[in-house]
């Protein structure tokens, strides 16, 4: 099963969102992370300009987005429902972390869908609405200022969903040809040579010059391209000084 | 030097942001996570009653933003800038998925501040910004729509940052007092007779029932409360079946 069928059997579900702008900003968190399903239980306005104005292009989620009247409803099917808490509760089953229950809703989506299931703006999902999730979910947060958005939540909770299901892998720079050990040590060795001409550096009394700019090329894994870069401009100075 | 402090020397920059609700939406997005330093390069309004409102509440982070000409004076005095491109680059110096570059930005932060760099939300970051950033990080997203909006990549990064800084702990649910496993034999032991009494169980056969029942109950890691809770069930059936 691939990362992104994993990611279409995971569905977001909005327990009675009062602000249709949130339930757009939603759609857009889940579509950049790869998510697609929404759920909306007794939302107070849907469909709503706002929300299509929010959704910013992510109108796909919403077109397709379900609109039923209980979390039963919402989560039926599922092999697997995770609520989302900020606040301690006192009888709240498995309280993870957001990666770890990520990781586990991932790895559930392998067997059926599983829903992550988000609470009002105000006050979250009731001690009732959490004892349908067999997993509630923590994202960490300042203690002072607990405030996450509806939609801040979603997204947090989308790309902790997309990294457990792809790794996380990103474009990386173009790789460059290394430079071999070969190169790197003609380089000191002319560089060497070249500074004690300039007489920045007294051969018989090296200190630690040396030692400190090896390790500043070796930190900074030399690429063949630098070194001639380097070795060049070595060249420059020592014709300099050979014309004096 | 304490999760709390290297939060507080971490500096969301974000260069000229256009719309000012999201500036306000970014406040909130570090305050929830810890962070408070906010710096802004030529943003199009900026203060702005919008950026008041998206804030809900997190106006402390808007009163104290710096607002500045460039991007070089915003970094000024950092020992490491990391700047957000969603967008493969030509030249990008080192690409690192945003979990690496958190924990990197945190690292530097016990010796100084760090920035992290947004652009605009049209087109991003030019190449000249990023290459003032040694550091380039991406969120991993859906390369089909990798439309973030600005406040929610606030949000990202700023939890992976709070994550790096403070390990990600969260609120647990109470802990109960486990049962020993003396208790647990003593429930297995009751219940297999009392299934045996029920003929649910027969005991010259018992093929795969005990062993199912003992994985289920394994599984679960059985309370103390849980394991009387259960032989109260059998004590009750065993008395009903005594008045047979």
């Amino acid at each position: 099963m691939s990362a992104a069928d994993r990611l279409l059997a995971l569905r977001i579900v909005l327990v009675a969102p009062s602000h249709p702008g949130n339930i757009g900003a939603a759609a857009r968190a889940m579509l950049t992370m790869g998510l697609a399903r929404l759920v909306l239980v007794r939302p107070r306005r849907f469909p709503d300009p706002e929300a299509i104005a929010l959704a910013s292009g992510a109108t796909e989620v919403l077109d397709r987005a379900e609109v039923v009247a209980t979390l039963d409803a919402a989560i039926a099917g599922c092999v697997a429902a995770v609520g989302l808490s900020a606040r301690p509760r006192e009888f709240a089953g498995r309280v993870l972390p957001v990666r770890e229950a990520a990781a586990e809703a991932v790895a559930h989506a392998a067997h059926g869908d599983v829903a992550l299931v988000f609470g009002t703006e105000m006050s979250g999902l009731s001690n009732a609405e959490l004892a349908h999730c067999g997993i509630v979910a923590t994202i960490p947060s300042n203690a002072d200022y607990a405030s996450l958005n509806l939609a801040a939540a979603v997204q947090v909770v989308a790309y902790e969903l997309r990294v457990a299901a792809t790794g996380g892998e990103v474009w990386r720079a173009p790789r460059f040809q290394p430079a071999t050990v070969d190169e790197i040590e003609a380089l000191y060795a002319h560089g060497t040579a070249t500074l004690a001409a300039m007489r920045f550096l007294d051969p018989r009394m090296p200190k630690r010059l040396l030692p400190r700019l090896r390790r500043l090329f070796s930190r900074a894994a030399l690429e063949k391209e630098e070194v001639n870069i380097l070795r060049g401009i070595l060249a420059r100075v020592d014709q300099l000084l050979s014309r004096r």
